[in-house]
């Protein structure tokens, strides 16, 4: 058997094809943003083929695909569509986008192709991913949380996998942290964490690219060291909220500001956590995503995988072969 | 069969005994916090055996016990603790009460006398009578909220009511929400929800009780209109944190402060919600909880209620006949 998964981003899309003995072929594109709202399903169809032709097989011989896409979703008629800011430039509080999208009808498009395809939000397929593959195998509490250009955040308690009333569930980015804060989310909050402290808006805040405010810090700027610890502060008390609210034991953290930097800030992270409500967060453990950059795309595998791949996979680690 | 269900609060302790048609009588008193921290079982104990002896049945013939407690739990030895701040003076940031209790051993004194006791969060047991009997039947992404000496939460998420890693799953009111307010919280924290606006801590804070100021403020005091404006705010705020962290659809709302004044605060509440994010808020409802006084006791009630029971009794709704 065959199998697809995607990753639909804000800057980039990601494909790969495998079948019981691993990944085959992946291919990475930067995500369409202009013609009409069908160029995002028609670019997942396409970039499909594209990573079939690379491993000599037939998109018609995928029997599922499973997807992993930014958010929000909304319903549209029953089918999911995606009201996603990074993406649609017609929902208020967007980007400057080259397009007027208000949703983008990515079910409809995609069960008109394919009989099996399921359709997650990005960090619940990562969490997922990480569940079978990475570093929270057998934690039935815990949450996966990417610190990247956006803040975003897959639930998982008692074992479930959450996803809400329209499959959002963890859209704590949008969580109100600071009633002080001017820093504007794009979902039109202010002080929420994702204003606070998302890449793209520590450079909207600073006029210097995050990557390098977080290196110069490292290098010990004190004034890039200043906004740094801010920021740090700012993501251990957003992890404290969900620890309190979830009973919470391990949080595991993606995204490329953590992949680079969280070796040195995870400290200051966890004293955030720590230096309250002990009967809650003693023993909250912070720990580093191991599938790294293809999180997703393996989550989006992870969605539509036989029961018996996932423990051979875990002997085997296929992913590993993968460019 | 005859079943029994109680409610632990920092204030006052129930007990209700029930067989297939109905409760059979319920008894209240106020909650022990002197002496040994065996006194709290001892008096669920007590307790029992006054309920059993006001329906003329002997405590032994209860066949499972549910039990409803504030919290934080804490295991020791594997069995669960209470380590509540509202009955454990010793705990850092507790009460000034009449104890030096660090925790109390709960569960190990109860599995001791009952072969079948359930303890859960008395939010997760409220969240589930509201669900089986209340305002939230049938729907699936829920949460009970109650406002009211303090505040606490029971999660629903996809049908799921969520335990955590030692059934805290909940503790929201201390989701940190002004990094301005000095309000100082039983927890330690300031600025979290409960410190921001519980009864006890809206009392601390303006040196009048709650109630007196909620009564002024709907009377039209202007004073204590702006007290409670801004407590409905932050209430608001809460809510819509948790809405985006789970993407919730209902919040079913108890506690004395919501019962009495959520009539005319609750418009207030959802323009806090509803201003925000229209993907997770658009539809978001607040209702008030069905089983007013009585949420938590039939909570522990339905902690160990046979299924077949439930239906009946939705027919049959025999809780309305307890005083």
């Amino acid at each position: 058997m065959l199998i697809g998964g995607v990753d639909i981003g804000g800057t980039k899309m990601a494909a790969v094809v495998a079948n019981a003995e691993g990944p085959l072929a992946r291919v990475v594109q930067s995500t369409a943003k202009s013609g009409t709202p069908l160029a995002v399903p028609e670019q997942v169809l396409a970039l499909l083929d594209e990573v079939c032709r690379e491993a000599n097989i037939q998109r018609a011989d995928l029997k599922r695909v499973g997807i992993c896409s930014a958010g929000p979703f909304i319903s549209e008629n029953s089918y999911l569509a995606l009201a996603t800011p990074n993406l649609c430039g017609g929902l208020p509080g967007a980007q400057d986008l080259p397009n007027d999208w208000t949703s983008i009808p990515l079910e409809k498009v995609l069960r008109s192709v394919f009989a099996d395809v399921v359709i997650r939000n990005d960090c619940i397929g990562a969490l997922i991913a990480e569940r079978n593959f990475g570093a929270v195998r057998n934690v039935n509490d815990c949450i996966y949380v990417t610190w990247s250009t956006g803040i975003g955040f897959g639930l998982c308690v008692d074992g479930h996998v959450l996803q809400g009333k329209h499959g959002n569930a963890g859209h704590a980015g949008h969580l109100l942290l600071s009633e002080v804060s001017q820093a504007l989310c794009g979902c039109g909050n202010r002080g929420d964490t994702e204003g606070l402290i998302s890449g793209r808006n520590i450079e909207r805040l600073h006029g210097r690219s995050a990557a390098d405010i977080f290196e110069a810090a490292r290098q010990g700027d004190q004034a890039s060291l200043a906004i740094v610890n801010e920021a740090a502060q700012w993501f251990g008390k957003a992890l404290y909220n969900l620890a309190v609210t979830l009973d919470t034991r391990v949080f595991v953290i993606g995204g490329s500001v953590w992949l680079h930097h969280g070796d040195w800030i995870k400290s200051t992270v966890q004293r955030e956590i720590a230096s309250r409500l002990p009967s809650l967060t003693d023993g909250v453990e912070l720990r580093t995503a191991q599938l790294r950059n293809l999180v997703a795309d393996i989550g989006g595998l992870c969605l539509v995988m036989p029961e018996d791949w996932i423990a051979e996979w875990q002997q085997t680690t296929p992913w590993k072969r993968l460019p």
